[in-house]
């Protein structure tokens, strides 16, 4: 008895060991755009999850930006369908223009995902990102300058999502999709020099490989696991040194803060503004930094205006961030 | 009275406030190259050092690799002189072969550099790394795929030695020396694509500029600093967990091991193995890896191979790491 193809060994294997918490009976959803990471994701989570005693099911999203989207997703759901997993559901969505057009879809499919998967009933929503969207991820993160989150860039599992595919190269996963006999659907987007992510795969990561080495998006990948790493105990110590410099009402210590580590005091800092009512996404470094000097290089400067009309201060060896 | 250019003035303002520590009287030597970045740190350093009652001079090393370079080096030895650095020497080295052309260059150079400050009884070396520079490194290490110590680049300050020009772009630095009267060599190795950083600026680096615009040189020194906080931190964290779960005679407790964040549980793991005889640039996070498996996989495996003949081992819950 021979086995199945390397490739599709690889992909069902990473299917299994995502669904290993999972409980007996739970209903799974793959969502899938048609494509051939998603689809082999499919494929291999319709055969996987029945022999773990686990239901699955597809949802695939219309998003109404491309002529023949709505066909397209009749499609796929019926492809969903033969590989058995049941429900297989094709939902359309209006895509808004809030942050540009790659984030404005994302967040309308995300929605509609939700909603989907909670109507369906089920448990976990499996995405088909493999370790080349990863590395994609870290590039186009690496042009802002952030910190160690951001660079961390997607988890293997967040909430109700899982993305079983995160670890392989997507020449793999596109090699198990045509093996399982799939044809897949290739968005003409993944290919538009209009999009950031597209130029980052078809420009960026090529010239990469070609002046640094094969193994640039393995590289990367490895990189974001070890920083989401980094991110997590930074995170975890912040939380405690934000307890203990509280000097209660919402005041912190500043002599406290200036013992931490400067990675543990901007973390306290941005925690603290954003407790107090400071929108996150508006929350630059550049706000932080200031915060910082108020406690690292105290002259008596004046107020740090903060999004969200707030103000952070010191006053007598304590700082504040109110209304 | 109008002051000097802008570019001038930036410059000279950055090795001011990098010698702001040292103490009246104190020698700095300018190791020189010859090359425009190290010739306006010389310029500003000339200019500054006498101001703030320092003594300034200058360092520059034949490697003996191109032809000319003897030549090359009395020369710039006569430009350093020429604008009153003193003591100013040119000093020639011997490059092996170990590690690349690039490392063994770089080995015999900062050994150079380390005996004739000493023999001139100089208290810092200022080298002149750009921005750029550092931008350059992060990407090369990002293709290693190395953690958050790796990609904190190039420190400011670290020994004896100052990058005063660390937060400038290349081309103010570079003008900056044009204006000083300045001119310049330029090393045809920087234009050489046989060396991984001369394709890094003229091939990487430009297409990541094209493809997620500009600034990346900027943002990828920026996360180097934020990573190099993080680093710090984390360090620090480990230094002294590895305190706590030691359980005497170089055994780690697995139990109080299991507890750590992960991040954390590495630097420990990689900490002991050094302390016990590791040789630190063999020790990979593989190796790392493994010794973590025995805390947090453990199902009786077997002892873990490390480089310098040293076996990790877990027994009776405690972690060992022996030869």
């Amino acid at each position: 008895m021979t086995g199945p193809p390397p490739e599709v060994a690889d992909v069902r294997s990473a299917v299994r060991r995502a669904l290993a918490e999972l409980e007996a009976g739970d209903l799974v959803a793959v969502a899938c755009s048609g494509g051939a990471d998603s689809y082999a994701l499919a494929g291999a989570t319709a055969f996987v999850a029945p022999r773990m005693g686990l239901r699955a099911g597809g949802i695939t999203v219309d998003h109404g930006l491309q002529p023949g989207s709505a066909e397209r997703a009749s499609e796929v759901r019926e492809t969903l369908r033969g590989l058995g997993l049941d429900p297989a559901r094709a939902v359309s969505v209006t895509v808004g223009d809030g942050g540009g057009p790659e984030a404005a879809a994302r967040s309308a499919r995300y929605a509609a995902l939700e909603e989907t998967a909670r109507s369906m009933g089920a448990s976990a929503i499996l995405l088909g990102h493999t370790r080349d969207d990863q590395a994609e991820t870290v590039l186009l993160r690496l042009a802002r300058g952030s910190g160690a989150r951001s660079l961390a860039g997607m988890p293997v599992s967040s909430g109700r999502y899982l993305r079983p595919l995160l670890g392989i190269d997507r020449s793999t996963v596109h090699s198990a999709c045509a093996l399982m006999g799939l044809s897949a659907w290739s968005d003409p987007h993944n290919v538009d020099p209009a999009y950031a992510r597209s130029r980052v795969r078809n420009d960026a990561l090529p010239c990469l490989e070609r002046v640094l080495g094969p193994g640039i998006a393995e590289a990367l990948a490895r990189t974001a696991g070890l920083l989401r790493d980094d991110a997590d105990a930074l995170d975890s110590w912040a939380e405690r040194a934000e307890r203990e410099v509280a000097r209660g009402r919402g005041e912190l210590g500043a002599d406290a803060l200036a013992e931490l580590p400067r990675a543990v005091r901007t973390r306290v800092l941005r925690r603290a503004a954003i407790g107090a009512g400071c929108p996150a996404g508006a929350l630059t470094a550049g706000h932080v930094a200031e915060l910082e000097r108020l406690v690292t290089e105290w002259r008596g400067q004046a107020h740090v205006d903060l999004p969200g009309g707030l103000r952070g201060r010191r006053v007598a060896g304590r700082i504040t961030i109110t209304r």
